[in-house]
């Protein structure tokens, strides 16, 4: 695991004000896989002094959905349609978490992932799965989709 | 849609450091049913300015906990063993948001809860579902689980 | 729940040899939601003389893929892209069993849906959700699919 | 792919009435994974002539349920207490169908699984996961689970 360095604001953070408020940092990117990583700490427990399942299931959906962005076709970019989160273990204070997604389909609508969320010590924390759609992207090189009527 | 007083510190902050932090409060809580609400703010977006679909897990997650624990059997309480989330909608920034949880099924050893969040003008934003297991609970009483060896 | 004649060969089993062989009827369509019932006899069963997972499963998939038909886009087909299975209580040889489809959402490239199994007393076996994708009709008005090159 | 020899009945189908039907036979069981097969047939079809979704389903819930079964803790046995399926591309009449389940971890009380459907060829067909919970024999030794009153 190589822990990128904090002192360097990250791509992730800069786009995604959550993931920076969240602490998650991307940890590797390649042709269908990616890694990211959060240490737990203090603001990601729910009650019972374990990480919230809300924390574990972002960690999940972020990694598929980095590793499904790579490949999306010319003016589309994929959405989260559904997400299967399975937890393991509880997550601890203090605990360095990786989270590896992993595209197993690329269509020409949706794409397919799954995803595993593991301690630095490799236990499994939490597995997960997402069917991704893409759609197409109303406002190319902006930063904010327009808001859609209902 | 009865907002808390937020100048009254709210239980599940109280006992939930994550959900303070997204600011998450509970509306209602009934014998099988929970409500919580959220206001979208700029702490919750992903890229493209909308929020993260692990906010919108989270609050399934909390919402459809919530309506389980109401009923553990003596001495448990629920974990979440899967969560099946949904996404319709984008939710915008400024958004307040509306979580639902409902209990399905109760069993001795598991529980089944269906959720939805919705805009406060009624409009689907995503539906869930959830499978819940309840554990023996080793520290009744005791804010913090103690940490099992793995 | 109203019974279909057994004696009149039904659509869904003239469009379905599968739902035929598992003896799938349907009982009632309307403009969001479906209702479907078999009995449940010998060949549904699986080990330990309980209905098979995959019975339940495809009374779900069935009813509400029915129910997201009814209003697909000019020139398209819904196909499920995911399906949620939560499985609440076996079902025994001889029940009959009933399962509802409901929609949630339409979009213009995806429909989510809920649904239910219950035996005819209203006992709660399953309930299930889907994500649906609606696919450009390759083939309309034919009774098959022409088979793509993978 | 080693295909069983069909003049030998199989214990799959010996056991289950549902898999005789479908006509699936085991092909390989190992430590914590299982590959069962089936050939698409008339009888297997939805409408446009494809392999029903319930028949992808109950692919996935045999293999991995199996796969779980190895190792259930004594005087259990595992139900599937959740299913995912993710359908990617559709079966067609005539394809011969691999479908493997793996373990991805065992507790005392649940069990989670990962599986995939394939053609022979290799081609993704679907991808699964499934939580299973462990639950008290009734009946060791016996065929059939005795009916618990509602």
């Amino acid at each position: 695991m190589t822990r990128p360095d904090p002192s360097e604001p990250h791509e992730l953070s800069r786009r995604s004000p959550f993931l920076a408020t969240l602490g998650v940092s991307l940890v590797e990117r390649s042709e269908r896989q990616a890694t990211i990583c959060l240490t737990v700490d203090e603001q990601h427990l729910r009650s019972r002094g374990i990480a919230h399942g809300g924390v574990i299931a972002a960690l999940l959906d972020t990694a598929m959905g980095i590793a499904v962005a790579e490949h999306s076709p010319e003016g589309k970019f994929p959405v989260t349609a559904q997400l299967d989160t399975k937890f393991v273990r509880p997550a601890w204070d203090g605990e360095d978490l990786l989270a590896t997604g992993e595209v197993c389909h690329y269509g020409s609508q949706t794409a397919v992932a799954r995803g595993e969320v593991r301690t630095a010590q490799g236990v499994l924390v939490a597995t997960g799965s997402g069917t991704f759609v893409f759609v197409v992207d109303p406002a190319p090189g902006q930063d904010r989709l327009p808001r859609r009527p209902d």
